[in-house]
């Protein structure tokens, strides 16, 4: 019946598809229903004032886009340039390799900064290309808040400063995929033109729902931007949010009672509580991969992410062997290395609705996986000094005081 | 706690999304899990095998793609056409209409072939435009199998005659969204060379997946169509597929487990008794309707859908008020009318995981509803038609007998 | 993957277990909790108090029993009487059957005043035992409110007024597993001593919760009744009670909160309108009876239950071979005949979370099947009966309006 | 929507009710069936079939009670023995003290043969007894396989071997309750006339089936045993094997496809690999807790549970502090310490669907918790231990492999 069983719960530890907590399965757990009676989009009213929320806009336009955080991206893009733009994006890892490879698929004239994998965009080289830029030829900035695949988290308030600075109008287009409600992102502060998220990442869903938020610059631009686009039209969803019906096509009826659900946990909760916990959640698997010795990914601490670890290995190690290793011994799912950083790494996702127990779980996994594949770690060392940290600083259960 | 709560089940009649069986609900409940594990492969694989015998092609290849049948559309153009490209494309109802709108988006050149709503394909018209077509400049026939706004469902098999008749080269891409896995579809036989449908729609899934399979022809077509496109691009797929990890970015795990799930349950049946069961259900339907006193929007008896009748109502009914009825009052969910026939006709969707009972049930309801809004119908008349009908032709459960 | 797998949904009409609404069935998806930790005290403290609504009491106190009706019963007697006391009960049908046996087994002296099955309990001949009595040997009256097997609902208010009339102190035990939460019941009003149910009945849930609900009288029984118990003995809950731990056992978490669901459900639609939409579904149902010519078990008016209806069939047909085809034919459960009217009846359970276009599917279905076992049935019939009843009937659902 | 709402995942680790499985929560998502269609006798014969396996008897009659643990303990009770029958029972912990208890308001009288808690049955004490019952008054010896409140295991093989040794006809009933299905338990080589367990101990499923196994022996004994019974009555279920269909009255469909999915997964981890997979979690809770200088509440090696440690605390801690904490700040649930043990010590259950990491996070918590509570324990080094063992010990997960 289960033709990978192993005893036990698996232990969810790749930077997304995340865990879902139970009562969002619970609240998908239905039968499909009729999109177009009252019931829908009553609902769908309320996620789209809420979903701005986690965006911290109060000015951006929310889409639910039926896809993939790809599909998000190429949202973004096509609603808002023009093929032959030129656009300045930063290659610092895998997932922001695949959007610069979409952006240039897409025609647009992508002018690549890149940076060694496991350090964050080069801001310097922004400033110099916004300074150099007088005639406003750069229409955009597309950056990825978080690099998935090494662990990075940019910082964007420094790239609204240079735009800003240089009086620079190129739009700010921000991957926030694994940022997004885990991490401290601000739209509307950061002045940030669109803003993308998945589902499957710290919102805690299945894959299945892409989410793009548009300041409203960003929509001014969708008028000039002549990219092909139909499906990932924001237009057709405006007509229909104005109609009041909001879906151009047929959405998930389960996603959407599931977003509704997983938005309540995390009001619940409280977005800045969800926020502290990822700082919580990162800081201890940082503080376990420094005692068992090995180096972050991520070179300088200003780049930490709190939503991903991506830890190296000696030289000796192939970090897949690890991640191997973790589902066939411990049921435990890591992160693989990718690309540039194949068997060099292994990811620690430390996103979405975990907690400090399953990651301290994790932690004791990964101790014994180092010590199966050779490297001479300390067991206990690691959950030592992650539960050193974390004995300190988790709160109490606000409901359960 | 749920807002619109009526009590029983809901009766769901649209056209789609249509009703989960609960071992596909089952399958569903599930947490994430790691979509690189070798778990995901392994039913990606049984998958792809499978979803081809609900297109009776075995030369195809799938396509499982996270989307809608909106988006499965762009997927079918872009990656076989160019900008410029002449298409061939018939306007029967809503649904090609929107079809028609997004080529039309795309920059392709298309030739409408229009005829009036509740009609099929002008298939006489093709002909003309194949014979003229010395040079072949056609470049694609697009055609929707079973337009869902009006109930009508078109001959592909004559489509292919008059092909192969003037030897054209043209593809033929066909939208089988309410189609396939419920009606007669035979993409070899009938050489389509691009078929696709939704998750939502016969297989009574969630929406979600938009299942696209491509003939070789359509593949070799891949080569030289500069249609842009990333997200939708088959060939990352193809890149994917020869790896053995096959998802080129994150597929939603629930659906997956759901697919394997809801192909079970259709094999378990056999494929050909679940489109004999959607005849059944289609005349058994129209039945009452006769019996009613009211009229099919589909025009002749060879373009009748199995899948979904469209009821003309009289003109001093809105039809409309007898889909909220229906709603507010049967805890039913009928379908509107779109566009041209909005306020004209209301639509009984019978596809899907579906049984006599449940129709029955539907029809009945319908009865009251008539009654209500001032129709003089007599109670019972369309269900003794129906029952008449189906008592002599319901075959035994055969895993029952 | 599936066993006896047919198409579509199973139509359930038994007299018990019955439909599950699907908020209920989500709100039991979960996995298991402490017990003891606060969050299951706090739901149980609401579920007790909560409960009483549906015997409409204020004075009783409830016992929610992880068992069945059969434990039930068994509660009932045992922590109010002692071996050897007199007590009268009625045999009207299979369950009031049953329950005797278990008054015997359990060494009651059982005054049994046997009716014809098909007709209520013998007023009359209670009223002279009662007058009789002038010494009180009768300890208890035992009376089923809704006779199962039958389709016969007792009049409770007389019960009471004769006991009154006759000053009489006997305890009136009521068996109210197919009427509580679906009949017209008021245990407080009719003085009824110890009423329960099941939570697989007209409370829609699994079959695991057997609820009791005793009166002060019957609380008072407790300190001299002798019959050994003690996995059923109130006294081991009131201390819990007391305790505010409310379980002497281990719970089933999951119907803790699907009881919580479904008394949510049932308070949204209102107790008054769910009682109301069971007489609805009992006059259409015996309406269709009567439009196929066929006899209602029950055998005067005064008795029609409006939760379940025993058919009587022609003498040449076993009504075994009706639910038999119901099963294999048309993926529909229907109620045996049991007993002394096992072939002779078959039954129409309509209680719990049921709708009015369910039950006409299911009338349409028993059309058919009568026609395949050679009644002639005129197809339809009993459809319009019902509906013409039905549409003239039928509320408009509150929260859609 | 949760009132007690903590982010992540609840750490389950009392002793019962334990984690269940994802498949068996997914086999359990169902609406009701009719329990008399073809489909459930035809899965109660399968699943009546493999329970015994778990009881390791191939000559004994299972039977599955819709109840709890208590309820089970009455059924092996009240169906071999009659009212002042000599039964010996020994009381060593809190679940061995509420059978007694039953035993005793069953009217049996009971020779209570006590030891300090955290110790075993005093067999010494059995062997004399038995040798002074020359006229076998002893008519059965009672005896908790696992203690769930100290964690203590009795030698089960030994009170066998006395039995024979004497040639005493004794009945000997086990409370398998924490035991069956996790620890090493074999009734038919150990002359077991009576074992029992909970669904939602080992099995990991909700409470709700109380599994009681008869030897032929026991079964026999039911016809001279004089104990009042009707709903625990073995015979009514007998009665309904003879038939064929199984249920004497309505069982929770629900729990039936849940056991039939917890019985595939325990199999096919196979059924020592799972007992071994429990002998691990123990040894490396024991580990943890000489690690961390605290001591187990057993006293001796040769009773050490492998389901359950009961953890003392230092005097100057009050354990309910520590589970209070646990569910406050971790979202962990503990066991509370019972009765004479309250306020000493904690417990952490390791029983049913449970692995290592899972282990090792609860552990990592608890060392966090005794931080808390002002007991001077090295962080880590709970973990350390336990891991040092397990990483040498886990094998691979064998469909992984």
């Amino acid at each position: 019946m289960d033709n990978f069983y192993g005893p036990g719960r698996n232990h969810l530890f790749v930077p997304g598809p995340v865990n879902i907590p139970e009562p969002v399965i619970r609240a998908m757990n239905r039968n499909n229903e009729d999109y177009r009676s009252p019931a829908i989009p009553a609902m769908t009213k309320t996620l789209l004032e809420d979903v701005k929320k986690i965006f911290k806009t109060t000015t951006g336009t929310p889409f639910m886009i039926p896809t993939t955080g790809t599909g998000a991206w190429e949202s973004a893009l096509t609603n808002t340039l023009s093929p032959g733009d030129r656009i300045v994006s930063f290659l610092i890892g895998q997932f922001s390799l695949l959007w610069i490879d979409q952006q240039q698929r897409l025609k647009f004239n992508v002018d690549v900064v890149e940076s060694e994998w496991g350090q964050g965009a080069n801001l310097d080289v922004l400033a110099e290309k916004l300074a150099a830029d007088r005639t406003h030829t750069i229409k955009a900035i597309c950056i990825v808040h978080n690099e998935t695949a090494t662990g990075v988290t940019n910082n964007l308030a420094t790239v609204r400063k240079l735009l800003d600075h240089y009086g620079h109008p190129a739009l700010l287009l921000v991957d926030g995929v694994s940022s997004i409600c885990a991490l401290d992102f601000r739209m509307d502060e950061w002045g940030v033109d669109v803003a993308l998220t998945g589902s499957q990442k710290a919102l805690s869903l299945p894959t299945g729902i892409g989410i793009v938020c548009a300041s409203p610059k960003a929509l001014e631009a969708t008028k000039t931007a002549k990219s092909v686009r139909v499906f990932f039209d924001w237009n057709d969803y405006l007509k229909f949010y104005k109609l009041g019906t909001f879906w151009p096509y047929t959405p998930s009826i389960q996603l959407l009672y599931g977003l509704r659900a997983a938005l309540d946990l995390i009001f619940e909760e409280g977005l800045e509580n969800v926020i502290e916990r990822h700082s919580r959640l990162g800081k201890a698997t940082r503080l376990a991969v420094e005692a068992w010795g090995l180096k972050n990914c991520t070179q300088k601490e200003e780049w930490f992410s709190d939503t991903v670890t991506a830890v190296l290995v000696p030289p000796y190690i192939d970090s897949s062997e690890i991640v191997k290793r973790a589902w066939k011994r411990y049921n435990m799912s890591l992160g693989l290395g990718l690309n540039k950083v194949a068997g060099k790494v292994f990811r620690i996702g430390h996103l979405g609705n975990l907690n400090e127990l399953q990651l301290l779980g994790c932690l004791a996994g990964v101790e014994m996986i180092l010590k199966d594949v050779g490297y001479p770690v300390k067991l206990g060392s690691g959950v030592a000094a992650a539960s050193a940290y974390l004995q300190n600083n988790i709160p109490m259960i606000p409901s359960r005081i």
